[in-house]
């Protein structure tokens, strides 16, 4: 019978960078009992993403820092809303540019993520923030 | 026990900006009467986006517009689709960029959205259009 | 009375470009003999993406080609992680920049897919590979 079950994750970010959730979303999941379902994680804030990427590799994290600092430079002379640091409307930029909410179908009590799909919340404030991901996971 | 509800919106835009559609999403899941679940929502657009955003300062979405027109700029010689004119084929690129669909948990009645999280119909268009998004609420 | 299915679709690319999936998820809705409800697509790579695009002038998939291409260059000296070719990291960024997850809700057995709405397996490596999708449909 399907049934639903709702947490939330608090994620202590260290500055800017990539922090892996896919265990602790996995862990919520095995808990819960659930075999068949779809799980939707959504992230409460407007400076950070949830972004599914490669989990092998760190230098391609390393990339993504690169290129997105390309796309949406800190410091920018074409951004207004400066008041919280160079690195603020930038953080929202990424943000845009990525997103908040993921939503991962499960079977056999497993996320349906690929070999090499890992889970991050992507922080892009320089420093450190408190994170807060609601995951609700429908099924049975 | 679960149960879903689809409904639709329809937003008359003014042409290229932000349209906050938090309250009217609130309002269908207030009267729905469900406390807790998954609220999917999908825009039937390619020339325009869903987006949740910060809320508070309005400079941050006009930011947001400078930066994506300098990402794809209206009359970019690179585009070769400009049947519908100059901001057509960057209106495209822009909701390839963002997102027409966003899952949002609820509980309590109330969608999880952090303090600063709006939920927005990004025009990309500069002349006004009917946007049409469905709103489906699934939960108990 | 609300019920799921979970089904993998395999699509053999054929290299850089898109692939219309939109038919093959329509059939697996209709299949199911689900009338209301919401699909959830979740590509297993982090190379590729789905992507719901315009589907009428494949001069818009070209132009799409054409700005990613600028946004994130095949062999940009930028990238260090280029063990698979000049097309990996850029794979991946353009991954990043859109999504490889889609809820979308249906009703009348009908996805609710806007007139020009397709649903698009977007590959962005330049050779073949197969990719693997999960659709899972939960209505009644």
């Amino acid at each position: 019978m399907l049934r639903q079950i709702i947490q939330h994750l608090e994620i202590a970010t260290r500055g800017r960078g990539f922090y892996d959730l896919t265990d602790q979303v996995a862990g919520i999941l095995e808990k819960s009992g659930l075999k068949t379902g779809v799980a939707t994680l959504h992230l409460q804030h407007t400076s950070a993403s949830l972004l599914i990427q490669e989990n092998a590799d760190p230098e391609v994290r390393r990339d993504l820092e690169r290129i997105f600092s390309r796309l949406a430079p800190d410091g920018d002379p074409i951004f207004q809303h400066t008041a919280e640091g160079d690195d603020d409307m930038p953080a929202h930029v990424r943000t845009a540019l990525t997103a908040v909410n993921l939503s991962i179908p499960f079977e056999r009590g497993a996320l349906t993520l690929g070999t090499w799909q890992g889970i991050y919340l992507w922080e892009h404030r320089r420093h450190a923030h408190r994170r807060r991901v609601t995951v609700h996971l429908l099924g049975e």
